[in-house]
């Protein structure tokens, strides 16, 4: 369970746009530590959207060492990152790593827009965990910041069951066979090895990722070019 | 190089935000087509804090039209997907499918705030990309979608080399239109529609991320089978 702590957070646009951005990616636990904001406002109610109840459930608390153990693991997200405040995971990595807490309580601390979240803050933590940016500009706004954390952990834990219902081999081999019969049917494989050929189709299907309609297209458009060529020929 | 559309922005906030989320994943390229709020005002300015120079150097045109043809492949993003609108691509494969294009012109297209892009508009795109979020609440704020995608696109291409060299879309499109002109020889078009079965086609090609060689062995295979039809109808 993904719970999103925000430490000292002073714009109500962000706070309503961080729970906008959770509930787009199934995420409903907001801790809110020491707010400068009110998360209850016209303007944060405004930017979440459909999202209110997660601001009208969000947990107020004065600080972080209040909540912090009751959480299985605590990511603190800084890009500062310097002698003492060394980086465990990038975000590249996050979403692997957190395979294994799926079921556990998983608390994603984000600090203060401007300043971040103090040293003693991050202390606190388990794990430090930075968001790869340009070297330029890495300071990313809070809720993108928290957009992009929970798309990839949204990915990371969605990604390992099947997202569609995949085509199964004999559906697309199906298909193959039908091209495969109308160039026997037209005399191709008089010149052009058949095996080569059908192999290629397979792969070229398969690679296209086709759901089931789209492959009944190919199969239909395939099975009228043979009964249009069968009458066309003397 | 990749490169930001938006059309018909409406927000100023949202193009200040926008430009600093892409500079924070280096992307420096903004088109914006016939926007609805002043780019240079004060609040994107702000909003965009060291991005201004995006916004300064940002292209505007009136129409998607006049720009879609200098990009090598273009990429609509949308959450609609019906009958017409069929989903080529998640943004969980989008990095993956673009690895190809890293030196090549490609096109992020994102809609109006409120109601996205039109069928038109997404018919001029080469693909229609869905960034995969809870049923619940699946519309994502325009910036904070502009940012997962940079994000992903940025983590792909960080973490993985170019593979392959990318055809490019006139290659596609001669292939596309060799099977088409073979269908309108055996005058399979008098029942069905020309124009959606020529852009599935494209995407079908697109989207099995061909090499050259491989397209080159369906335009033969498509050239030959013309040969033997045409000689073999009465």
């Amino acid at each position: 369970m993904l719970h999103v702590v925000l430490v000292g957070v002073e714009g109500c646009e962000n706070t309503g746009s961080v729970a906008r951005v959770m509930m787009n990616f199934g995420v409903s636990r907001l801790i809110l530590i020491s707010p400068n904001c009110n998360h209850l406002s016209d303007s944060a109610l405004n930017y979440a959207i459909h999202a209110r109840k997660i601001l009208e459930n969000a947990r107020v608390e004065k600080s972080l060492t209040e909540v912090i153990n009751e959480c299985d693991i605590s990511i603190a997200f800084s890009r500062r990152v310097g002698q003492f405040r060394r980086r465990d995971l990038t975000l590249f990595k996050l979403g692997d790593f957190l395979k294994a807490y799926q079921n556990k309580n998983v608390f994603l601390v984000f600090g203060r827009e401007k300043t971040g979240l103090t040293n003693e803050e991050i202390l606190l933590c388990d794990l430090i965990c930075t968001i790869p940016a340009s070297e330029e500009f890495p300071s990313i706004n809070l809720s993108h910041a928290v957009g992009i954390v929970l798309y990839e952990l949204y990915k990371s834990f969605s990604t390992q069951k099947q997202t569609k219902d995949a085509l199964k081999r004999d559906e697309i081999e199906s298909t193959v066979n039908n091209i495969i019969s109308f160039l026997t049917q037209i005399d191709y494989f008089k010149n052009h090895k058949e095996d080569r050929l059908k192999s290629l189709f397979k792969k070229f299907l398969f690679r296209a990722d086709l759901d089931r309609m789209e492959l009944q297209i190919i199969d239909n458009l395939v099975s009228r070019v043979k009964g249009i060529v069968k009458r066309l020929s003397c």
